[in-house]
């Protein structure tokens, strides 16, 4: 039996263009004499919906598009994933199912059993054996994380999954550790705003090695004949950095196409944040489609402009230097009448980034340039940075970053030639809204820091479990203080591609919380 | 038997205080005899606490002030709420839980059943009995919405809760409505950031009249004798304006206590909105902890001045006139390089906003004043102002309530005497960012528009329902299609108080969805 494998990128309720992927790899398969294809969960009408999956006509759309597709399949069996209605109608909830076509009818149905916090809202579980016999094959069906029945005589599972990128970690699909059959398992590739599907499909054998193997974050396309003996692949996995890398890449590349915007914008400050920032989104767009602004104020260093420049020659970006001196004078002489003689202070600090922001948003308003954002996760974990300011942007590129990590980006976008110049990489990190200010004078070395962030953050540790593992007391206490004390400030961030297990929009902090 | 029942005020994490609010109340309750007192659900830690439920310290530091709370509770009971540990260790939820101490030991403990999703990501139910028997009663415990135990020979129920307030619906206690005993019903009040606790606990005899009633929105305190027979009560339930109003006012009022702050500032337009924000906040935090900015441009009205200081001069509010043109006229000369002949557009439109955004936050982080949001759910809802400028605030106070019910608080707010100036009330509503602009040039009017958008963010209709209701084809399109395109503001909106039955904090779109 000759099974093909799909590996694509879909849009939240783009059915039309989602159909349309679908159909192609189901004609590239009949070419190909496969008797099945396998589409990833949620394929048809793009993951994740959230509560577009409460809605009538979103359901109804679906349906429409399944039999559409359902009816043109003939000559070969589909199975894709979408969300089905329930039968009961008093529920509310919807399945997430596996739907099996053959020959132009839809004839079985799967249900996810193992659901996340976040799909229990939306999605209902049965008690259905998810099992079938088809072409002298027993299959089993799972979707997501989802364990293979337990029943006898089982042949190969089929695995369809809607898996996101997780930076450091790998995919293990632990619930095939005791499985003695082949496994297909195939992913979504994409992202849809901050959610990165990684792809990386796969096939393995009946001893658990990887006989077929589809690209991350690309499509893919294979063929698995059941009858035929694959050697095992013994490629490497990227490295954490590419694989991050591209990840990113992709996020960029896919929040632009998916909601129809061409150009960008960001403030090329000179420092690292904004330079792999601005480096990814050339990858992802083009340098042709990126206009940036330089905007230095009274307290900017000269390196800060001739770094800046320096990286928007190398990407052929075309950039202006916009001062935002006179505006910032302005913008003080009108409340002197109320600020008298009131000592500098973060006031005018934040007032400098404000501008930057503004002015940026300006000129994205004018151009029609959507603007990026260029925080890091150190930075939006601790608060160093400016609401309405330095949060500004439609999409936070690095907001689930660590310093340390775009660090290493920054090494790995220069791989093949400087394309960040190496003083932008070397020189200590300054946000420059004061004289000869550095970030260390507020807050410790990024190395130190980003470990304790790991340890709370990602690792879900308190306090008193992070001092005993040895860091300094007086920085644990300072960081879990700042991260608590500036709640409202993530709370009105852009949204942030997710690329860690632990980002900051999946944790859930009461803005008041004495504790 | 004398059941005391003590509805109060907590804080999210704040266990000192909570703590020794309890103990008041528990040391009140034996002095008036009372054999039991009842506290509501989740009184120990404070509601809701979201993430913090699954931080061992928490947890740990809940524990130990439930011990302290029950050593001290010598010669009365009391039944109270808060989160307990499952005995299971390998289980990382926890219990919503009301506990029973009686003569400083705790004796029993009873878990909610029916929880909600968000609640269901925390905690975990169990298949005990809620009953228990105590002073020749049988007594069945309830928590928020559980209905109580079908057995036979109950002679009280009691609910203890934390039921939030909605504009416009009311309490019904639908779980009671076959319930032939008395019941005991203890609510929370008091606003945690937005979400906002109505308290109005009462005593309902055998057959369903109330017989004591506690105030919406305060503290409150009663003994129920259930060897007394009480008259029914005949008082009538205040309007659904004078709620709202006192909701908001708490709302302001709690979110500064709670977090310490003590004043605030707002840009005052001259129109309705920032005129409705500033009574409430005046009468929540005190005219004199207030300080206000006139932001008038070249394109304001003399009235919006005029208007604004009558508002001002009302309510004693301390006010300055802070002229925007300088500060807009150099931040377009700095663009100018770029925007050369341009015509005038929106980008000019939002840089006036984003300029007041700038300078009110400015003046907040010099003088340590907290902005307050004066948008409303019907602008949040399509779109109208502007991202960084107009969504600015630490607080949203009309973020939740529309239109329409912004002219009946000024109503309400005008009910003794002119607070807010008739002129205020009676001008077509402008954002004055351009010559002789008026909201319905770009928007159908407020009656109508709030209409449809109540049809289709609370009843969660569909464009083609809310057609079929007889709305006009073209405004039902344009109001949707405004709503979806302009996800993106709201996710970056600031907290706003939840008044309504369903908030935009409450209702998950995915920012890329073609549908």
């Amino acid at each position: 039996m000759k099974i093909a494998i799909a590996q694509q990128n879909y849009s939240v309720g783009d059915f039309g263009k989602n159909a349309t992927k679908i159909s192609k790899a189901i004609f590239e398969a009949k070419n190909q004499n496969a008797d099945l294809i396998v589409f990833p969960e949620m394929c048809l009408c793009g993951s994740f919906p959230f509560d577009l999956l409460q809605m009538n006509d979103f359901m109804e759309t679906t349906m429409q598009v399944l039999q559409r597709i359902a009816s043109e399949s003939y000559g070969i069996a589909v199975m894709l994933g979408c969300p089905t209605y329930c039968e009961d109608e008093q529920e509310t909830k919807v399945y997430d199912s596996a739907i099996l076509i053959e020959n132009g009818t839809i004839t079985r149905r799967f249900n996810k059993k193992n659901l996340s916090h976040l799909e229990s809202k939306y999605f209902k579980t049965d008690n259905e054996k998810n099992v079938f016999e088809w072409n002298k094959q027993k299959i089993a069906v799972c979707l997501g994380d989802d364990a293979p029945e337990s029943e006898n005589g089982i042949t190969l599972c089929i695995n369809i999954a809607a898996q996101t990128y997780k930076h450091g970690s790998k995919r293990e699909c632990k619930q095939f550790a005791n499985t003695s059959t082949p496994v297909i398992y195939v992913n979504q590739y994409g992202a849809n705003t901050e959610v990165v599907y990684e792809g990386h499909s796969f096939v393995r054998n009946a001893q658990g090695e990887t006989i077929i193997e589809l690209p991350y974050f690309a499509d893919g396309f294979a063929i698995y004949d059941t009858d035929k003996t694959y050697e095992p692949i013994k490629q490497e996995k990227p490295s954490d950095i590419a694989l991050l890398h591209d990840a990113l890449v992709m996020g960029i590349k896919d929040y632009f196409e998916k909601n129809g915007f061409k150009t960008a914008t960001l403030g090329l400050s000179g420092g690292i944040d904004s330079a792999v920032v601005l480096s990814l989104a050339a990858e992802a767009i083009g340098s042709e489609n990126i206009r940036v602004l330089l905007l230095p104020s009274e307290y900017s260093t000269s390196h800060s402009i001739t770094d800046a420049e320096g990286l928007a020659k190398n990407l052929g970006v075309q950039y202006d230097i916009v001062p935002i001196k006179s505006t910032y004078s302005e913008a003080l002489n009108a409340l002197a009448p109320i600020f008298k003689d009131l000592p500098f202070s973060v006031a005018e600090e934040n007032l400098q980034a404000r501008i930057r922001g503004t002015l940026l948003m300006t000129l994205s308003n004018k151009l029609g340039n959507i603007l990026l954002n260029t925080s890091n996760k150190s930075e939006v974990a601790v608060g160093y940075g400016t609401l309405y300011g330095d949060t500004n942007g439609s999409l936070s590129v690095l907001g689930d970053v660590y310093k340390t990590d775009v660090f290493r980006l920054a090494r790995y976008i220069n791989r093949d030639k400087e394309i960040i110049p190496e003083h932008t990489i070397i020189k200590p990190p300054s946000a420059e809204l004061h004289p000869n200010q550095q970030d260390s004078d507020s807050l410790p070395n990024y190395d130190l820091l980003d470990k304790i962030l790991y340890q709370y953050i990602e690792c879900g540790k308190t306090q008193e479990e992070i001092l005993s593992m040895g860091f300094d007391k007086e920085i644990v206490e300072k960081t879990t203080r700042l991260i608590k004390r500036c709640e409202f400030k993530r709370q009105q961030a852009c949204p942030a591609l997710r690329v860690s297990q632990k980002p900051f929009a999946e944790r859930v902090i009461p803005l008041i919380a004495k504790f």
